[in-house]
């Protein structure tokens, strides 16, 4: 047994920690989106999800984390460190590399079951799974080399994302907008008319259970990005990213609140949510007061950009695109305004910010262009989509074969059948107004 | 960057780390709360909780801190440290001020979160969000400077309340005598003589992850109370917050079940936070043997004193004040008699005790009558609670605006008779084939 | 307060952190099974693992401990210790005893914890409770003496067992045969002509919960088993406990996928825990390639023994024996084959195998025939099993007292619709009794 120093031990407990945290968070994901999908479609997002962590960490073992740590080629892509092997000796030396993989993994899960979301509901889940190997295998590391690579291009033009605003957020939450155009709409979101109908959410309570997971988890997510117990700017990066996170709250629960007269729970828990992503580029670069300004934007804007999304016809049954995907983007501007180095408030002039908009754009469009390849080329061989009987059913029932008692008492009901018995049911209780999401 | 020595690491990332395990405790309150109420009123506790959150750390960051742990005035109040900007070379410098703030917000907002039990079902969620702003801004923090402030004068009388059970619990716990008394009971829950009925609680497995994870938090809320890796107790402070929780648990199980022949899973969880809250403050200076005292005494009181607070018309839906408050000032109470310094029962006279007495007797005072007159003021400008209408049709429909498909059956069936109506459901649905795992 | 130096307090902080985690299992635990087993027994599933800690952890302090790595007597049990009294000078140094205790306790809770799922749904909640003294006082100390202790006989002939495989997994796995047999199988689960019928999940979502919680925590159970930050092998032992569990699932979900052609929740998640069973023995000892080998013939092989149990008429609910029991002898055997020290497949001959195999087949048989001692001797004075009437009504109402509210329709109703409609269920129910609470 080796006996590294005192410094190293630190580091290593550090970042194995945290990194427990970020795999904790894919918990979260699946328990965020199974509880805003319908019960029908319970369990199939939350297998999508342990999906990404299974398939998700073999592939980046063995493919993704060459070609994103790898050494360089052209600033393009890693060519060593496949399974660990080859010449790693360009790696931080603060801590062992399989601690910096497991750290580097638990992200590059991340980043995927950000994806999950806006397929859910409709999606194969054999096609599923065929894109997560892409995603984690090609797709996410190679935009994250070019920003945190070995002389990554966008990196060595000085582009600052601490812990991913883009390299995870954006990219994922740009292939989300190819993802969901290419599956499509699910049956009965949008009438004749094309106006948009909400599905209202199955279980709140079990979606709150997972945004408290993510929650806890973004603290490592964000401080463990350090990678070092001995950097200095670890605590105000934690307080950043509390800051920004009940900042973002905030603003989606008082917008909701004095727009609808209701304090809605979704757009609270999606606030929180936007205010994380949003932080997490400028972290460890940005003053208190300034992640607080960052977070409370977020919130606003990831409820508009979730009515531009559905207007757009783009359904996204978790918001996905507007938390992740929008929020990643606006994040990763504001280190160029914000940042204390660099920043256009700070002196920094305009070149920072003007880097920021040129890597957070260019893996964005990343993002959507290889994911629509990559959904293009899998179709070739899966359906992307379930039938639409199988749709109907419940894709619990249809493609994971469960029996439904915790879909008590929806069963094999279609959504119309069920609209119908909760009609009946409301006039048993008395009740003459109907639910305001009713279809007729 | 900053690179701060080795132990100033070791200490912040301890303190990040377990601040993070504090702030996932309002997870577990938002879930025990939401599993102990109503199922119509299930969304309106988590929003509560989470508006705890969000308002409780803005304000504290911007207003409270400063009085708790600004420069001392007079001993009473701090007058520095607001948005962690003037004097602060009064704070401990084993860690960076962020991360010290950071552990105390998440002490203030957990404060804040014990008293969303005790008004749940019918607290009007405007008026209870200014509370929020109240508590976390001036009332928690007042109180917290005398004890653990610069130079507050219970502090200096030389009280012990190591991890908060007068600071946070005593005080939060005496808040919700007022707070559930202005409110008022809830419909129904006392008939026309008196006499207090009970209401089920709606999700027992839900309140059991709630339990799971303020369990696990508060291993952080104890133990990181030291803020410092090196102190000698962190290891004997977490086993004495293990044994006094199992013997809380312990005593409170075996209670319900020799005097009803049930073993109640409300008293015993309830009964495990009890000794939690009761070990709090004595956590680094009682013995093992002591701890188990402690905590097997704290799951009794629980138990009469959540009769007694039932038959004094209170109507406190979670229990908050049995097990906050009661056992906040029984735990205070016991360092005067166990600490193996000064306690009386090793030859440190009455003295100790006295001060323990008088501390959290004051600070008792305190949060009740502070948070009687902050919501008299609130209630001059909105409605201290929801119309009895939108208490009948539930606080989620009424002010969350939630439809209710996380509301489904289950019932009292017998398998057989759950088989035989779920065969009906199947014809409703016009469905001929019988579920997989049908009986006959 | 004593000032330990940097390393002690850097070692203190990560046991007692991954000590935490391990607690936190336990909410795993209770969820899993709680998802797994009927409606009607949830919180008898739930208290039987509260249980578990509450009087696991006191039991191992006043007893267990002492036993398990006390003085050592020849080589078969310790005799110092109790309650952390006496001689303890032959503990390791690296951390203060009172850390070491509490990792030990979180694993003796786990163990026991393991056994509750096997009689999930029909035994009696009092003889349960004296099964958890007997197993955390006596039966899993004594094995684990063997294997971990001072001077423990399989311990000195080189059984290697890093964090449990067998002194936890196998033990109790087999454990579970006994204590499942004795119980005998629920009321339906086989029919006249003994073939098993399936009893479908009530909650696969609540379940998903427990799983992503016992994942997080393995991370500390493995990884802190080094009890030392600096030790050099803990991010290999991470790195290797990902590859393992991931491996595990992904076999068994595509073993699911290919035979029915339907994505099993149920199999991936004890895919899943198969797999991180089989790393818990050999994960500071193999190599990354060997970890997702071990991972992936463990989710297959859960698979295949959970058939067996089931044809054995063995009624085990949750699974325990194929997931703990099978894979927790599997993985402690594939030390013999893949350990890069002494591993048949690195020339280390069979010398180690042998070893290996000795004692994963002492310590499981011991596990059964201990447990079934224990339970023979217990029926002598509390029924092992509940009465008929009670299993059909579920331990939820005949054990626990709840009322069924958390398997009940909320609905717009009012308090009154409420009640009225319950009491005409309970009729329709064929129930006379009204509800305890109740208000006409």
């Amino acid at each position: 047994m080796t006996h590294p120093s005192v410094t190293v031990g630190l580091n290593t407990v550090w970042v194995v920690l945290t990194a427990s945290m970020i795999f904790f968070m894919e918990g979260g994901f699946a328990l965020l989106e199974a509880g805003f999908v319908r019960q029908k479609n319970q369990v199939s997002i939350i297998m999508k999800v342990l999906a990404d962590l299974i398939f998700g960490a073999l592939v980046y073992y063995l493919v993704g984390f060459g070609l994103m740590f790898g050494r360089d080629w052209l600033g393009s892509v890693g060519i060593s460190g496949f399974a660990l092997t080859g010449s790693l000796a360009h790696l931080p030396s603060t801590i062992p590399h399989p601690a910096f993989w497991l750290f580097q993994a638990a992200f590059a899960v991340a980043a995927v079951s950000i994806v999950s979301g806006s397929v859910a509901e409709r999606m194969n889940f054999k096609a599923y799974i065929l894109y997560i190997v892409a995603m984690a295998a090609v797709i996410y590391p190679i935009s994250g080399h070019w920003v945190w690579g070995h002389n990554g291009w966008l990196g060595r033009l000085g582009m600052q994302d601490f812990a991913g605003s883009t390299v995870i957020h954006a990219m994922a939450g740009f292939a989300c907008i190819a993802a969901a155009t290419l599956v499509g709409p699910r049956i009965g979101k949008y009438d004749k008319n094309g106006k948009p109908l909400s599905f209202s959410p199955s279980n709140l309570p079990l979606a709150a259970v997972g945004t408290f997971v993510l929650w806890f988890g973004w603290f490592g997510f964000n401080a463990g990005s350090t990678l070092n117990a001995q950097d200095g700017a670890i605590s105000s990066i934690a307080m950043n990213t509390l800051l920004a996170s009940v900042a973002g709250g905030g603003s989606a629960l008082l917008y909701s609140l004095f727009k609808t007269d209701k304090a809605d729970l979704g757009a609270t828990v999606n606030g929180v949510l936007a205010g994380l992503v949003a932080i997490t580029a400028g972290c460890a670069y940005v003053a208190p007061w300034a992640a607080i300004l960052i977070g409370a934007a977020a919130g606003a804007l990831m409820i508009w950009a979730t009515g531009w999304v559905e207007n757009l016809r783009i359904d996204d049954p978790v918001g996905a695109i507007a938390v992740h995907g929008v929020n990643g983007v606006f994040g990763t501007l504001m280190v160029g305004v914000f940042a204390s180095r660099g920043g256009v408030l700070f002196g920094g002039g305009w070149h920072l910010l003007g880097v920021q908009a040129l890597g957070t754009v260019t893996v964005s469009v990343w993002g959507f262009g290889a994911t629509w390849g990559a959904l293009k080329l899998i179709s070739w061989f899966v359906p992307l989509r379930v039938s639409a009987e199988d749709e109907e059913r419940g894709l619990d029932i249809s493609i994971h074969g469960t029996d439904i008692p915790h879909l008590e008492p929806g069963f094999l009901l279609s959504d119309d059948q069920l609209w119908e018995r909760r009609r009946l049911m409301r006039l048993i209780a008395g009740m003459s107004a109907p639910p305001t999401d009713v279809k007729e």
